[in-house]
């Protein structure tokens, strides 16, 4: 009987293999394995849905929450989603191959630098089989061979998205083990992939934080994530009040569960007796209940803030606010408690906005802006799989590029080292 | 009595605080803290000479041996270089806070990517004092605060160095917790800097494959490194005999014990007659034992080769030879066994040439030139930390621009998400 771990190690090895393979392909042949894999999904919808269904009534059997019931439905339109997604990463340009800063050196080498794909991926996520679709597309078009972990709750989903993704590498006539779906459901399963550096190039978990924490901790693999989005609005001295407080609406209450939400607003004390009653009003329509410090408490109705509240990442309709003597304090504040995801200033000063930028240490920093765009279609990389907290390799969203790196490439005419 | 642990937190702690005033810092204070270096390194000659002469005679009453004991020497002409060596970092563009790639996005944000520190890097290298400097001169100039944990036979000359080091930054305004060099011998030290992910972001170890190899294993923060450099040098069907002798017998004889040295000759067979006899002279008077496969044994006299020839960096006068059909089994061979270091391809066949670039996976592929020439120098990176054959983050050479990363900075006038 194969072991969990001798299983993995058998994906690993055929990817390793397969990203061989991927590597040398063109950009056409790429594109034709998406485009198929987008048709072949269009013409199985029944049987995706079917799949969905067997997954779907496991669940429920099992008692799953309404919510996690949802992220795991395949409807029409989320199809649709998929095939849209397939073509919108197949019009993408290719990253891979490119190269740039080629010169010529004083030896009369020239040296450039070439993209080049990462290798392996594995991906762990939780229960939205949209994501199978979406990590492996990214990875195909990046040249990167993949291994998909999925949910167990979205198996038999998993299983079938993965027929079509199989079709339509076999269309384009690139292996079938370019993407590879875990088919047990044991969760030794994670513990080995995470585990291959052999095999697996780097790690991008998806999902909740105590997932991707334990994910961190025991890989042996880099890993591209982030755990937290502590997002800050600052409303500076300076703040246009037309622009602070929409941006501060936004960044709260456009959606409440996405990383890029503002979890503390931050006021300067010359504002804060102006901004803060208006705010309080919009906010108490929107029902979202407020936590102050002292001075903010001073001027409207709120819940004390305790020091946990700075660090937490509500994921609800829940905001901290404090004032702040002004800039350096806020600066202060977030490169203490910020989880340097995305923080945002609002000000028409050009020092102080100047000054955000360059201190703030974070993967996305703003001016004038809801941190809502941290988003990788809103940052033109047209998709992203992932964000990243982390300082080496990619900051911020990952999209196609977070997915190569570089290799050095010199041209000679026979020269040698004297 | 403060443990070793609680004492390199300290010094991780005082690193990250000492990175934020150092990301702050312009180019002329970075650049003004180098040059006085480089003048208080000049001005205490003799007692840096001093120091290191303690620590000679303490390695010789240890019996260390000669080659050690001439890698920790600090002769007048290694002071030079070091000196030298401050001058050219000075000299540098800075790469921080640069932003490129800003662009208008439909919603009406601009968003750009800006060069930014890494934060704290931690340094782990054995006997060469001179790396103290070089070290923290990169460093320094990237805008990271660094720890330096140099080997125990260089305490002495390290501590030195450090004091001329801080009195450079002083000048400069700059704290000295910028630069920290370990003054702890204790082997646990290391052991804690590489399991500060809180204070330390990224590790560069330098030294034998043994030391890197274990720092790999036990890190719990990303490492910067190298294991091993297996090179190739590959003679293809359509070669230029003048460039091709020239580079295989440079890149094997011009240093034998460094990294980029090639270890292993592959030969396209339709040349092997030709090439193989001239060569196996030309290393014969250079003393290099050649090891051969059962085609090259037909050829030349060598030492049959074994498997574990292929994989073995000799850093020594010793080469592997093998006879392959051709391209594909050259490019085999080299993603099987390289170390994904550097690897270079003679030939004038410009369709080969671009597959061996394309299709060779490693830090540093090269088309008619010897493979001495993967250094940061000859690359015109200025100066190297290291030199990297991981995937992500950095590949192959690492300057200043590998000690950083790059944030997004997003511009924008008041937009919300709609």
């Amino acid at each position: 009987m194969t072991t969990v771990q001798d299983y993995m190690t058998t994906l690993g090895r055929q990817a390793r293999q397969a990203s061989k393979a991927l590597a040398k392909a063109n950009t056409g042949m790429k594109n034709q394995a998406l485009l198929a894999m987008a048709q072949v999904i269009d013409d199985q919808r029944e049987t995706l849905k079917q799949a969905n269904q067997r997954d779907l009534a496991a669940g429920r059997a099992k008692g799953l929450e309404p919510a996690m019931l949802d992220r795991l439905e395949l409807t029409d339109a989320r199809i649709d989603t998929m095939i849209e997604g397939l073509h919108q990463v197949a019009g993408l340009a290719d990253p891979v191959g490119g190269i740039t800063d080629l010169e010529f050196r004083p030896s009369g080498i020239q040296v450039g630098k070439m993209r080049v794909p990462l290798g392996v991926i594995g991906i762990i996520y939780e229960s939205r089989p949209n994501v199978t679709v979406e990590a492996a597309s990214l990875c195909i078009k990046s040249g990167n061979a993949v291994i998909l972990r999925g949910g167990s709750e979205s198996i038999e989903s998993n299983q079938a998205l993965a027929a079509c993704i199989h079709a339509g590498l076999d269309q384009a006539q690139l292996p079938g083990t370019v993407v590879q779906v875990v088919e047990t459901t044991d969760r030794e399963a994670v513990g080995a992939l995470i585990t291959m550096p052999d095999y697996v190039d780097v790690i991008v978990p998806r999902g909740g934080k105590a997932l991707i924490e334990r994910i961190s901790q025991d890989a042996r693999v880099p890993v591209i994530k982030h755990l937290d989005g502590i997002c800050h609005v600052y409303i500076d001295d300076d703040a246009d009040v037309a622009k602070a407080i929409p941006i501060a609406i936004n960044a709260k209450t456009h959606r409440y569960g996405v990383c890029n939400a503002m979890e503390t607003l931050l006021v300067a004390q010359s504002r804060a007796a102006e901004m803060l009653p208006e705010l309080a009003r919009a906010f108490a329509d929107k029902g979202v209940e407020l936590r102050g410090c002292d001075r903010t408490a001073e001027l409207i109705d709120c819940v004390p803030a305790t020091e946990a509240d700075w660090t937490t990442e509500y994921l609800a309709p829940v905001l901290a606010i404090r004032v702040v003597a002004g800039l350096d304090e806020a600066i202060d504040h977030i490169n203490t408690y910020s989880s340097q995801h995305t923080d945002s200033i609002v000000t028409e000063n050009y020092t102080r906005g100047r000054r955000f930028l360059t201190e703030v240490d974070s993967a996305s920093v703003m001016i004038n802006a809801s941190t809502r765009f941290a988003d990788g279609f809103e940052y033109g990389l047209g998709a992203e799989i992932g964000i990243s907290t982390d300082k080496i390799h990619a900051r911020g969203p990952v999209g196609l590029i977070g997915l190569t790196s570089q290799k050095y490439v010199v041209l000679g005419d026979g020269q040698i080292r004297e």
